[in-house]
């Protein structure tokens, strides 16, 4: 059997220690080639480039992997691999691992996750991967059995058409990480405030900040099989449509 | 009874005629605090403002609305609206008008309809609005007792909790405008290719460009519904979990 051909890519950062580890455990099981931005990307959703231009590197990294830098988002790196990086397309996309949760709403605001939404949209596998830890130097060694087993298993099974996978680690040493859990997004939101100060020149300027309110303890929800030392698996789809709700907005708004 | 007070923003930036022209006819149902971006900001997606800051200026444009410029994505308006501008809760959040379509796939790609699902996670009523016109003259006139008509409809019969709307308007004359249609988000992407450049230094760059693909011909879809002269109207939600495929996934990868 061919070995697959996978891309990655993050938001973190081509160089960040999330997507080393993680092109490390890939590099295992099939081809691998990473387009990922040249620089942080946290937060930027679902943004593409389009009112300025993208440039690429090929750099030479640890491993037997291409790595390729991209200057704009996510979203774009999958875009531009798929064009003129890739000369066919991927077995399988995954983006991270992720310094930081990606479970719940965040889903909207992540980069990774939006990564492997484009792949979706693009009618690929994929899989994101996050980690409960924002630190830098964040031990991902724990979560390289979890998930080459999901990706293993994803690429035997392959996945309904219309979605991709975010996978969400919690913080734990291997041994109290206790399974894998397939959860629904938990119903949640940030608490937004912005942090005033004042420039030299005494113009006022804001840090967006904020904490995040969980408003959802239900056991099918991802933050509380995380909450409970599991990692979770939430299937997540690009038909925004609330199809539930059609009938009852026909009859208010259709003329 | 109170006049409603309406928060207006868009992804054009605030100056834009689309949005002068929502806020002129948000004007006539009730008072109008405009948040919206100082720059354009399209393909933005949900993307917020992580790693640098925000300043804000309150500026001075025709009609009895404040308006307020800020130097971020549409998502980061409705968040600083809510925190730092406005002191209670609007009764609704309108974006747009997009100067070009905001249907199908390009939902998630949109700052427009970003920032009315940023709202949508905030516990808002919250709407968008794009005219199939990218032309920053498109005549936005004809839309605006459509657009009147669902404000108020919706003012009046709030919306099932956990959905905002994505209404399209036909670039038509108002007379061959032929009704509004509540539609499911059609299934359709972008073909992208990378429109390669030299630089002055002998760089290589790339524009991102492509065209949109639509594979739905069904009746229910908006893109069909648009092509008929209709306006459509999608319920869009924040939840994207796949809830049909749990199940599958669970019997998969649970352990």
């Amino acid at each position: 059997m061919q070995r697959p051909l996978i891309l990655v890519t993050n938001d973190d950062g081509i160089t960040a220690p999330g997507i080393r580890h993680l092109v490390e455990f890939m590099n295992e099981i099939g081809d691998v080639v990473v387009v990922a931005p040249n620089s942080p990307q946290s937060g930027k959703g679902h943004a593409i480039t389009i009112n300025s231009t993208l440039t690429f590197e090929e750099i030479s990294l640890e491993g037997p992997q291409h790595d390729y830098s991209l200057s704009g988002t996510p979203v774009d790196c999958v875009k531009f691999a798929l064009d003129k990086i890739l000369d066919r397309k991927p077995d399988l996309v995954v983006s991270g691992i992720n310094h930081g949760a990606n479970s719940s709403i965040n889903v909207i605001y992540s980069g990774t996750m939006s990564a492997a939404v484009e792949a979706g949209v693009e009618g690929l596998q994929a899989i994101g991967f996050s980690l409960l830890d924002f630190s830098w130097d964040a031990d991902f060694s724990q979560s390289k059995e979890f998930i080459q087993e999901i990706v293993l298993k994803t690429l035997k099974n392959p996945l309904p058409k219309g979605i991709v996978l975010n996978v969400n680690i919690p913080k734990l040493p291997k041994e109290e990480i206790k399974g894998i859990k397939v959860c629904r997004q938990a119903n949640a939101k940030w608490e937004e405030s912005f942090d005033e100060r004042i420039n030299p020149h005494g113009k006022r300027y804001y840090w967006l900040t904020g904490y995040f309110n969980n408003m959802d303890e239900s056991p099918d929800a991802d933050e509380t099989a995380l909450g409970e030392g599991y990692i979770s698996v939430v299937p997540v789809k690009f038909d925004l449509t609330a199809h539930e709700h059609i009938d009852s907005l026909k009859e208010l708004l259709n003329r």
